[in-house]
């Protein structure tokens, strides 16, 4: 079999695309697209309006996600999807997410210009909310583009607003009313590609610009756990009357780092993160003992088992170390997702496309969460493509190359055409 | 010898002015008198306005400290002195400071209504800038009020405003081209004794209402130590690539937390508190490595020697633990003050009033800093008397008794009138 005659992506529009958004998002230190929020609407926005301006089918769901679809000989056939989500961390980078839009996006212009129409419909999907950093819920834009979303979760408030989601979609265009009502039906979705840079670096290390994803990691987080202990003079409280809240905080944090150790050297898959720390500006003072600090705890890993067994040795940790310091820990909300197996046969055919093009490529698994896991969750055959992407993501300084994102584009349409 | 028949202090008053100062300095949660602020300003004002009513002279200093004199019957002899200071710490307790100055000011008014004459000039101070959360310098307004404080310190910015001290002198109604100016001289100084909370719980452990303070502990602070590593998605870094500031910072804290612990059963005097950490607002992110935070180290000890080694073993396990973590951690300015002892003749005087009037003592070392520390280091003759307070100082709940409080005045007035 030759390698099919397929239009290549263009190229020339992906570099403007990322460019615009840079300029659109840039924050002073990094990139900030905020969820529902204007950063993340002047994204999809351009998206829709490039989208239209190749003459391509725009649509929105009632959760603002964007569809831009080239339609297909059989209209009627299950569509290929790819996408990603619009939307970033605050002070991230310009690629984490963008990329797998404006790849698509590309995949169809080239089509488009070539006059390649391929044999069922493409999608390219703008995902909303991928980002929990915003509002405390995991895959919020691509769970409600199923249906799976409760209604309640309009009250959600987003972190530094502390307005509603219904409020914030409300000011995007949405209507809280029609939200949570299903748009994608998996019966009728032939597959869903998502391309993603890496956001560790692992490719980078091994000199390797495409990865095979072979299953994202899930996870649980307590976002707003709390050390509350008693505020008291530095100086002038003995050690053993102290109720620091620092202290406990602390030892917490090093014996979970001890845990991770050695649950890693034993062969688990496991990344536990302290993203945030603080002790109350309203209140701390260096003269003062801390009587209260915020924590915010964040664990991953491959396995659900794992993921059971460090959740339940948290809880003694914070057991031990509340009584060894006299400060009661408490965890808070819980929220997190399932670990998502890829699609196998999407993962050997994305092997063979790419040996096709003498594309070299890494099978491994994502740390980061991706709204993959959500298409395979919900039964659609998945795969994901990752790029090469050095200095990380969630950050200002991550640096895709434009040919790294070439390879990674043209393996996409290959995905895509099947 | 018969205990003098000396008027009694004026608790009335007292309790007034208490309460007085509580309502204008209620923050919501606390008492928040702002050093060269709003709230240090009412409470002089009051001080001052309620001098004016009892026919007290007042006077201020270049550096806006607050001078109440009840004239002696000998205007030339070296003046008795007591005070404390009247501003608190964010979200604080009403008593810290202010108990000393409305001590003096009671006794100053029992004194005149009973047209009671001292030998020598009596001096109530009403101390600026002492708590050292808004300005990054220790006793400010004492040491100034001996023109031992450099005119450069005007640029210093309040912790909470970013604006210098010689705007807030002179929005106050001083004048930084007089700030720096000399006021007292030790050798016009007889004494100064000053009364204040204990802000520890040895005396309501003990069961003693009175405490007589032998010396008070020296510091030294890195209220900016930071520790910067580097930004990176929580999922998707292996453990072995991070450079976890949080982490790095957690490990210092338990080390400096273990060497507090072994040098204290070692016999030494010691109080390590780390008041406030924070990874930055701007920046941080649940799904982030946290690439910086902020640390705040204070130590304190009577022993000068035990300062010195500490300072020592951080510097060694700031080198340790970041070549461990990959993680640069810079301890930044240091500030602090030496260890000061009270005048042995002071307390063993103190110690045969209390005797004669009935009142159970406890000699103890003050292990916070008091202005009375700058007295002493000037070589005036200095004391210190300690009141009963519950629940410690720098935090809203303290709580003191005023019959604990008449007794520390009565002790006060016995000594000012030697």
């Amino acid at each position: 079999m030759n390698t099919p005659v397929m239009p290549r992506p263009d190229l020339d529009l992906a570099a403007r695309l990322f460019d615009t958004l840079y300029r659109n998002s840039f924050d002073g230190v990094g990139i900030t697209r905020d969820t529902y929020g204007s950063g993340e609407q002047r994204a999809h926005d351009l998206i829709a309006a490039t989208a239209r301006e190749l003459d391509l089918e725009t649509a929105q769901d009632a959760a603002l996600n964007l569809y831009v679809t080239l339609p297909g000989r059989d209209r009627d056939a299950p569509r290929a999807m790819t996408g990603s989500h619009l939307d970033s961390v605050p002070a991230g980078g310009n690629f984490d997410g963008a990329a797998g839009v404006i790849a698509g996006i590309s995949v169809l212009a080239g089509w488009r210009r070539a006059g390649y129409v391929p044999s069922r419909d493409v999608v390219v999907m703008g995902v909303r909310a991928e980002e929990s950093t915003w509002f405390p819920y995991s895959y919020l834009g691509s769970k409600a583009a199923f249906g799976k979303v409760a209604r309640s979760i309009l009250e959600l408030k987003r972190s530094d607003t502390q307005r509603s989601l219904g409020e914030h979609l409300t000011e995007c265009g949405g209507s809280p009313e029609q939200f949570g009502r299903a748009y994608l039906e998996p019966g009728r979705i032939a597959r869903f590609i998502e391309l993603h840079i890496e956001q560790g670096p692992v490719l980078v290390e091994a000199g390797i610009a495409i990865g095979i994803v072979t299953g994202i990691r899930g996870s649980f987080r307590y976002r707003d756990a709390r050390a509350v202990g008693a505020y008291a003079h530095s100086g002038a409280v003995p050690r053993r009357n102290r109720r620091d809240a620092v202290r406990a905080a602390a030892l917490l944090i090093t014996a979970l780092d001890e845990d991770w150790r050695r649950l890693e050297e034993g062969g688990r898959d496991l990344a536990i993160t302290i993203g945030k720390l603080s002790t109350n500006p309203a209140q701390h003072a260096f003269s003062k003992v801390a009587g209260e600090i915020d924590i915010c705890i964040d664990v991953r890993s491959l396995e659900a088992r794992t993921l059971g067994e460090v959740d339940a040795l948290l809880a003694q940790r914070v057991r031990e170390i509340g009584a060894a310091t006299n400060v009661s820990i408490v965890l808070g909300e819980r929220s997190g997702s399932d670990p998502a197996l890829m699609d196998a046969t999407i993962q050997s055919e994305m092997g063979a496309a790419a040996k096709r093009r003498g594309i070299a490529t890494r099978m491994m698994a994502s740390g980061a969460g991706h709204d993959s896991a959500v298409f395979a969750q919900m039964g659609v055959p998945t795969g994901m493509i990752f790029v090469r992407n050095d200095f990380g993501s969630h950050n200002p300084d991550e640096r895709m190359e434009m040919a790294d994102f070439e390879l990674g584009a043209v393996l996409l349409a290959d995905m895509l055409s099947k």
